[in-house]
């Protein structure tokens, strides 16, 4: 069997003993007799599977007892429709753009309101996070909307905007778990899990209770009424039943690492590795103002495209796989997500060095 | 490791040697180093994966270049709402309520438009197909909807209702591949995998290209939208991607059966030795209508509530489990997916026999 070092932005990186474990569970789960992907999401079996991953993730992010925990389908792109279907009550929200993913979600939520675009880091590529200490929030805006965490540019809020009462609402997607979070800061905390939790399929949503009401908005199927998710305690229909579990072998296996304290330690550590030498080296440099760099995803470049690419290639020859950067932003891009250990990133490190040595 | 023989009705048993190729490679799929939950849905690996899936479902089920074929997360619920956004142009549709599914497709449809519900047979708890062959089609209905096998009460439509030229659109969660189908006669035929063919978390959507339009309800979500998902062959976003794998590994199991006639041919021998035992027990009876009856689900009673507790009971304590009917009905239901093997059906037929005994 072979394991490669797997830089991937998501679907990503999964820990070693999760695979291991559902590997051994996959004809007989707890000796049930059967698979977890055969079992009757009515069964006391799944009911425990599901209880404790919600029990977990309370505990890992130490959510308060008026919000619920919703594990949903559709990715966050469906929760791009969800969120004003649900809670544009005024039919105003208000939008800080700071790369494609909070653009795909403006974009969508103008299909139900009005949306003002507050502040934005468009000008510079979204490579830093606008200041949002003072911004123009509208006074009728049912909630103020952000993506935390930039996939794709590498650039993560450090402060909270202030959103002046208004309710914050956060894609997490690609800093779920990475460390700990005030959610009683947040309206709703969302991401799909396929970055940082488990497979894809399955997308979390924590929101405050006031926030869940059957006042949505005309032709919102009953699917993406929070309500009906959160009266069924996400089992209105059959749920990704299999990826629900993974992701509570997942929390499992946080709790084990000592919780989030514990991972975004370690989270830093990873990244310092390969910030300091992006930082000093000659050959690359990262691409996000300093002060606003995600712990998750880590973009660079050469400024060379041909060397960009010699560089993905060689990397991959070497067993580190998936440095290739968006198209958007072109370059490279490492995801270094909770699972990447950190010998992933010494290797990187390691390689990128002795290939600046040959290329410079 | 124990197995046992799994009756649910959904999720559902899969085949034995497509969960054991999935947990050889749960660590390293195909040489790649990583799991297909840890794969960029971008790579070449899932690519083929994905292409391989949808080539084989074609060859299966033999479905015409017109049709699309797409993989969509959220369940038959979501398409409950997805049917009527996309395809309700004249906000008029019939309906025929043979169950619980048609009649929460039939109530979610009507947020988007006239619902007529123009045959049921809820009269007898549904234990009937209605004659379909001379409805009251509404002249300006956008389509006709069946659920074709109905899961909860083991009803199956023998001949396809005459839609007087307008489109058939079909439930097949509970039947799906399980017989030959000509899906030139549907304009959409999909159903939710969780029964027939994979994990839930996966729905498959089988769609004429002429009925994918710009042209859907206002508010529909993009993700909502089937024209969305054909352009982007399903991978709009980052689909369900553990779950197609599976799908895809049932599909080649299913070609090496002998395909869908093989299964058909195999599927009535199994339901057969039920049936049989059924008609001539003076202890158990089948509660449907013998020309209505399903290959796939089997619903019997005794009579006795108590008596039928007992059974579900002991036949758990003989490795036959899930085999509890449906509250609406009662009773057992014993679900035999084309992952059932006819051993299974031998070894609950030879427990009912025994059980009669002892307690007649």
């Amino acid at each position: 069997m072979k394991r490669v070092y797997n830089f991937s932005a998501g679907p990503a990186v999964l820990p070693e003993e999760v695979l291991k474990e559902a590997a051994d569970e996959m004809l007989d789960y707890n000796g049930t007799g059967m698979s977890v992907m055969e079992m009757s999401h009515r069964s006391q079996s799944f009911q425990e599977i599901i209880d404790t991953a919600e029990a977990d993730i309370r505990e890992l992010m130490n959510i308060p007892d008026n919000y619920k925990v919703l594990f949903l389908q559709g990715g966050a792109s469906q929760q791009f429709a969800m969120i004003p279907m649900n809670l544009m009550k005024n039919r105003v929200a208000d939008y800080i753009i700071t790369g494609q993913w909070a653009k795909k979600a403006a974009a969508e939520a103008e299909k139900y309101g009005k949306v003002n675009r507050i502040a934005s880091s468009a000008d510079k590529t979204f490579s830093y996070i606008p200041d949002c200490s003072d911004l123009p929030v509208s006074e009728d805006a049912d909630y103020v909307y952000i993506c935390e965490n930039n996939t794709i540019y590498g650039t993560k809020y450090k402060t909270l905007p202030n959103t002046k009462g208004k309710t914050l609402i956060a894609d997490v997607s690609s800093c779920f778990l990475s460390e700990p979070v005030d959610v009683s800061k947040y309206g709703v905390i969302y991401g799909g899990v396929q970055k940082n939790i488990g497979p894809a399929g399955v997308v979390i949503v924590i929101i405050r209770e006031d926030l869940i009401t059957e006042d949505v908005l005309p032709g919102t199927p009953t699917m993406l009424t929070y309500k009906t998710q959160a009266d069924a305690k996400s089992l209105y229909n059959t749920p990704p039943a299999y990826g629900i579990y993974i992701c509570g072998k997942v929390f499992k296996w946080l709790k084990k690492q000592g919780g989030l304290a514990a991972m975004k330690e370690r989270n830093e550590k990873k990244a310092k590795i390969l910030y300091d030498y992006l930082d000093q080296s000659k050959l690359f440099k990262g691409t996000v103002v300093k002060e606003d760099r995600s712990l998750m995803n880590v973009p660079f470049v050469t400024g060379d495209e041909e060397l960009d690419a010699k560089f993905v290639k060689e990397a991959k020859a070497a067993g580190l796989e998936n440095l290739k950067g968006h198209r958007t932003v072109g370059g490279m891009r490492a995801s270094i997500y909770n699972a990447m250990p950190i010998e992933g990133v010494e290797a990187l490190v390691a390689f990128m060095k002795k290939f600046e040595e040959e290329n410079l």
